[in-house]
């Protein structure tokens, strides 16, 4: 039993948003149908490949059903409406305009359950003037405000790299994870709120604006990029290692400033009046920063990280995968899961992000990814009663 | 009316996860009670001031009530049991065990009220072996593999710079508000889920790692970072402009590339054996790039853009804050709200990032970020009944 047991959700998705936001759903016990063209969700088509299958859609569609159908034909658009009779909610991510246009809009599938929730995610929203522009998820980043301040400061040869995932697409899945369960429940409470939400990847991004756009409007500051240093805590930053690793060092508190003074053999700048306060630390960033760096340089980083921790000081080198699929803490947490995976063999999941006393991680892996059209037979039959 | 309307929340929080938690929670409409120290959360001390006020806490604590008390005290504790009597959640962020020390753990809370949803954010989790290192944003970030990503390959004077903002305590935030309203759902519906939910920061950011565990499990492969290019499509980049400012353009299907090369006044790539496939463009991506970033040097951000909407080339410049308070679409959509605030007058915030339809932007902003302890009175005496 999960919290999500008995929650029925459509998918009329693919790519990255609509089907990450059912796959959280899904991952919390919802049941979850996902709605593919004949072909598949063309998302089968990225990245890498075993047996002839997508590895990523091991992840992006465990625990969901899969059933294939022609949105445009008669038959499909019959089914549609058959699935969203019985479902509490249905995701899509469509342009705006496109379920409209083929005859599957709001009020089309509101006549076949006058309570369903319709989540609609798309780049700009459902209206306003770039609602029909096309939309990818590096406009998201771009047009939120986060690709701005993801730069070193004063560097002009290299552009600001991107998040490295598909942040404003997943960023909109989760919100809309978080309208549709909140609508449901309101609903079970008899809440009158609206029953067609409207979430996009824009807007998404820019929500993580912390209090930039207050400042703005009362001071007129505009938040320019600090790199990989915070500007207002000294020394903090991202240093260079002997093995060409980074390692994130958090130095920032007067005690912990002074451990690390000791650590790196240089007891006279924790000594030194201009160094006593953050204030005066912040002055003379760039020259700690220096003397921190002249030591990382000399070790590999997983040396520095343990002498680091062995003087408590607050650091992280920057885990790539290997690092992560390996962690003894995500291995305890049981965030690295093997599932037997019939299409690909035993495959790396990572855990939902969210534990329930009494529930280990495993148990809320219930499947992984399926073929297009796996559950055809036993959806359109056993669960819309078509005769066979 | 909203979704949320009638949830009862009490926070325990502090800085920015369980904060942004209940602040979306709030934002759905549930009444949220902030539970502060006498002086107040010390995020009130973080960022600008203005009349003595944390600006962002205009928007970090709005739709809450504030109440103020001493959770080391007998009366404290008293009050904070009342409070999850009456509630349906209680979410925290303090260090593991905390709040077992101070004798208001799991087991004290679900006395006081044994239906009690009780969130619990943390940097590593309530267990584990790193359960106990002090955690910090950037550590998410680092170890859960994002840090990782975020730069330019082969860059090795500049570290790879942080999001920008709190990402990782946002996505636990966010993951921690959809875990609440599930399990208050399944409640509803006698769901015999798990009532204690564990949520930490290292875990929220690596949920977002794609197809990499898997791809690493199966084939070894690990992830490098690719700047603001995407390896497998071409050209796609972000391209410097004469006015200093980065836009983001891509290029990268057969028909935008054609039109690109013609307004950018090189149609013999177009015509360019070499470019007539995405795949022989990625092989190529260099000289391409070259050949935009020569046009977008020519022009200032905004000029280039224009063209480029005009060929339909799918565009963005990288917004600053000032870019998002100022532009049309954000503006139609109602994204930026002008909010009387009593303690710091006429404040900016931005909108919540979910519409439902029949619920105007506006009416989602109910009263914003209040004085610590604003509402004891109410809150003691006529929610908790308290004589006067």
């Amino acid at each position: 039993m999960l919290p999500l047991t008995g929650l029925k959700v459509v998918e009329l998705g693919h790519y990255i948003a609509a089907p990450f936001c059912t796959r959280l759903l899904a991952d919390l016990g919802a049941e979850v149908i996902k709605v593919e063209p004949p072909g598949g969700d063309p998302f089968r088509g990225w990245g890498a490949k075993h047996n002839g299958h997508s590895v990523w859609f091991s992840v992006h569609g465990r625990n969901k059903l899969s059933v294939t159908l022609d949105l445009k034909s008669e038959e499909g658009k019959r089914r549609v409406k058959a699935l969203c009779a019985r479902a509490d909610a249905v995701v899509e991510n469509f342009r705006p305009g496109y379920l409209e246009r083929i005859g599957l809009g709001p009020e089309v599938l509101h006549a076949a359950n006058p309570n369903l929730i319709i989540a609609r995610i798309s780049g700009y929203g459902q209206d306003g003037p770039y609602r029909d522009k096309p939309a990818f998820g590096a406009i998201g980043e771009a047009m939120g405000g986060l690709r701005h301040l993801t730069a070193n400061p004063g560097q002009s040869e290299y552009p600001p790299p991107r998040c490295g995932v598909s942040i404003s697409d997943d960023l909109a899945g989760m919100y809309a994870a978080l309208a549709i369960a909140s609508a449901c429940w309101g609903r079970e409470r008899g809440n009158n709120a609206g029953k067609v939400l409207d979430l996009d990847l824009v807007s998404s991004v820019f929500s993580l604006m912390e209090g930039m756009l207050p400042e703005h409007g009362l001071f007129g500051w505009v938040r320019q990029p600090a790199g990989a240093a915070i500007p207002t805590a000294a020394p903090t930053n991202t240093y260079p290692c002997a093995d060409g690793k980074w390692l994130c060092v958090a130095g920032n508190s007067d005690l912990i400033f002074a451990r690390l003074m000791a650590l790196i053999g240089r007891p006279e700048l924790a000594a030194d009046p201009r160094m006593a306060t953050n204030g005066g630390r912040c002055e003379h960033a760039a020259e700690l920063d220096a003397a921190i760096a002249d030591w990382t340089r000399t070790l590999p980083a997983k040396e520095a990280e343990a002498l680091l921790e062995g003087a408590e000081v607050p650091c992280s080198r920057l885990y790539d995968i290997a690092d992560c699929a390996t962690d003894p803490h995500f291995l305890a947490r049981g965030m690295v899961q093997k599932v037997a995976d019939p299409l690909l063999g035993e495959v790396l999941h990572p855990a939902p992000p969210f534990r329930f006393d009494g529930i280990a991680p495993a148990e809320m892996i219930r499947w992984p990814g399926r073929a297009a059209g796996a559950d055809n037979d036993h959806v359109f039959h056993e669960l819309l009663g078509e005769a066979r």
